[in-house]
Order: C-alpha cells, then structure tokens, then sequence
C-alpha cells in the first residue's frame, strides 16, 4: 500500500518542527456569504467575539442584516447583500449551501477579484442511510469556486465544525484542527491566522485545493459519529 | 450548507455518550496481506506486542517468513503465503500496493468467505506537486474488496498510520484514532477492538464503505500536514 510517509524522512529522533508563524489579520474586514445560515452565522459569531470586524451577506440585505442584528449588539456585525459583502471584505468565507454554490460565486466574480475567498461548503447528499458524498464536476466545491472565481486566491477551510457549537454563547472553546487548503502560501496563511484567532482552534495546512474533496466529504463520516456516539465531533491533527 | 450537525439532535446540555463496550478480540488469530509491506509490518508488529497471535502474508511465503522473523523472537509471529493466511485468521488486515488489490483478493474470495476483512489500503498517486487521491471505479479500495469479496465481512480501518511509527520500536504508544467503516456492527466492532489493543489507539466507528473513499483520499492530506511540518500527523476525533 501507499505509505502515509513516503515523502516524508525516516526519523528516529524527531525533528525540530518549523515555526508556525501566522500574519497579523486582526485588522481584516471578514464577509461571510450564506452568513444567514446556522454555519455562516456561527463562524461570524466566533470571529466577532474574537474581535475580527464581520459582515454576513445574503441575497437579500434586510435577512442579513436581520442576522446580524441577532448576534448581539456590541460584536458590531454587520449585514448587508451579498455583492456588497464581497467588495467590502478582505476575506470572504463561502458558506452557502451547495446547491446554490455555483450560482452564488458566478455572480460574484468581480466584486470578489483579488480576494482570499476560504470555501467551507460540503457537497453532500442524503438518503435513509445517511449522508453519502457528492462528487462536483471539477471535484470539489473548492475547486468548482477556483473554476468560477479565477481572480480571486481562493482556498478552502473550516468544514469539520460543528454548527451547534459554533452557536452556543456558552461554550467559550472550539477544541479543533482547521485544515486549510490552497495554493497559494500567503493566502492559506490569512485563513490559518483567521482560525486561530478563534479560541481553541488551530490553522494547519492540508494540500492543494485538488485535494479538497476529501475533506469535504469527510464531514459524511463525522455525521456517522456523530449519530453513534451522540458528539458534535471535529478534528485534531496529531504531532504537529 | 450542509451542515455537521444536520443528523443529530441540538444539544445545550452534553447528553450521556453512549457506552463504548467492546468485545474481547484477544483469542482471534489475525493475518496481515501485504504484511512484508512497512505498513503490514508495523501494524505485525503492533498487534503482536499487544498479545495478538499474527500471521504475515506475502505471495512469497518464505518473503513473509523473512520479515516475521525479522519482528524478532518471542513475538510469535509467522509467515506464510496469503491462502494460508487468509485460511488461518479470523481476522485479515489488507495492506498491499493497490496496484495489486484487485488481484490479490479476487485469487483469495474463498480463504476469505466469512472472515472479518480490514482494508486499509490509500488509493493515491504521485507527481511533482505531491500526492493526489485515485478514485478506483468502485468508489474506494474497501468497496472493491466488498465487490470482490462478497462472502467477506469487509470493513475499512488504520488509513492514516504512520508506517514510520509502528516501525519504530522506542515508540511505546501510538496517540491516534482509527476510523473503522463497514455495513455490519458485529464486525466493525471486533475491529475497533482490535484497534484499541494497542497502546494510545482509538477505534471510532465512522460510517459504512460508501464514505470510505474520502477516508483513504485524506491520507494526500496527511503527507502534505507531513512535508509542510516534518510530522508524523495522526488524526483524533474531538469529543468522541
């Protein structure tokens, strides 16, 4: 079989790990697309309280801003439509839902030229069986936005999180590994920045964004956990 | 999106996880195909330092001698060729280069019929930019084996081991879940038992063979964790 280490040193002794320096993105203007959604709208929650200035969009302004307002005065979230979100934000996280994916970012493309568009969303069918995975034609739904975005630095990230938690005012830690996909270092840098700015949660990248399909069906297996062992379950990396 | 949570229920209060009860797997003879390989060889070696009767297969029965002998004395751990494997064991671990897969089990369907089958072979090909997932015409390498094995009780589990770590002997423990999938709970639990044999070792079940490709596929992701942080990455599943 193919090793999980071939291209990786044997090592006896471990290695000193490399620095995992991040940028400073404190200042960034975050737009969350799809923000009115129990993902998006857990994600803006998390980033505000972590002092990160937010914007969820929708197709219609007043739904956004409505979502907005329901986060809590104080967290200073905006809303506003979903245009505007994209060319008033320096990064911009897709969360719709897959259906609507394609059309979403099409429309989008030029108000989100030049910027780090993070895709989160999880192509995923279901049937009395469960949640199965569904296959995009360009393979991912990362790799659909890559296709349909080709000015912007998209990059892919912050699919293993649990809605529920994200949500809850009272839980104060997400304990998890974000894996962040891309191509591009200085772009999967800001969105591993952006994940650790979340208490609990860790940034790490995880390839190119032809790998990203796995990682977004991946969320198929952790509903099996979910159900068998009643969690809201994520993710850790170990040894790193 | 689709949302983690979308199968469970919403919960403030953290309901009472399920027992984790486990049968005792400690009298079942396990044969490992692919065992002269250095993921065959480390979880050999693994399972036969946790007490497990182990026998390792290759087409070349005096190969598989070679390299249970080379796990060193008092282990008790035998070579044979893959029939005689497949016949003696009640439980079967297939760790062979998926470019022999498909041959391997198809010579093997009747030594198999009825045994606990464990795939834990990755799909995955090699080029300039690092490891990118194969996606076979059956949907994954377990689901292959579960067509070719029809009589089998065919699971998927150990995708994301480090070959270099069950090798090594100063490692005591190796602090890491095992995704096991399947259709039949009888089995994926004895193999989650199995798991669990070794030291720092999780068996967590996580869903049936139509989710086990993004399973295998994630393992591109791993060595990409591997290269950009000189690790040796494992995955945990969080509040599990």
């Amino acid at each position: 079989m193919t090793s999980l280490d071939s291209a990786t040193e044997p090592a006896s002794k471990p290695a000193p790990k490399p620095a995992r320096e991040l940028p400073d993105v404190s200042q960034l203007v975050v737009g969350v697309l799809g923000g009115t959604g129990d993902q998006g709208r857990g994600l803006a929650l998390r980033l505000a309280r972590a002092g990160q200035q937010v914007i969820i969009g929708s197709r219609d302004a007043a739904r956004a801003e409505a979502a907005a307002a329901g986060l809590g005065d104080g967290l200073g979230v905006r809303g506003a439509d979903n245009a505007t979100v994209a060319r008033e934000s320096d990064v911009v996280i897709v969360a719709v839902p897959w259906d609507g994916h394609a059309a979403t970012l099409s429309a989008l493309r030029e108000e989100l030229a030049g910027k780090i568009v993070v895709d989160c969303v999880n192509p995923l069918g279901f049937d009395k069986q469960g949640a199965y995975a569904l296959k995009p034609e360009e393979g991912s739904a990362a790799q659909q936005a890559a296709a349909l975005l080709p000015d912007s630095r998209v990059t892919a990230a912050f699919h293993h999180l649990s809605a529920v938690l994200l949500q809850d005012e009272s839980v104060e830690r997400i304990d998890t590994d974000v894996m962040v996909l891309g191509e591009e270092r200085a772009a999967t840098d800001v969105v591993q920045a952006l994940a650790e700015r979340i208490p609990g949660m860790r940034g790490v990248f995880a390839g190119r964004l032809r790998n990203a399909h796995q990682v977004e069906a991946l969320v198929a297996n952790l509903i099996s956990v979910n159900r068998r062992y009643k969690a809201h379950a994520g993710l850790r990396i170990t040894d790193v």
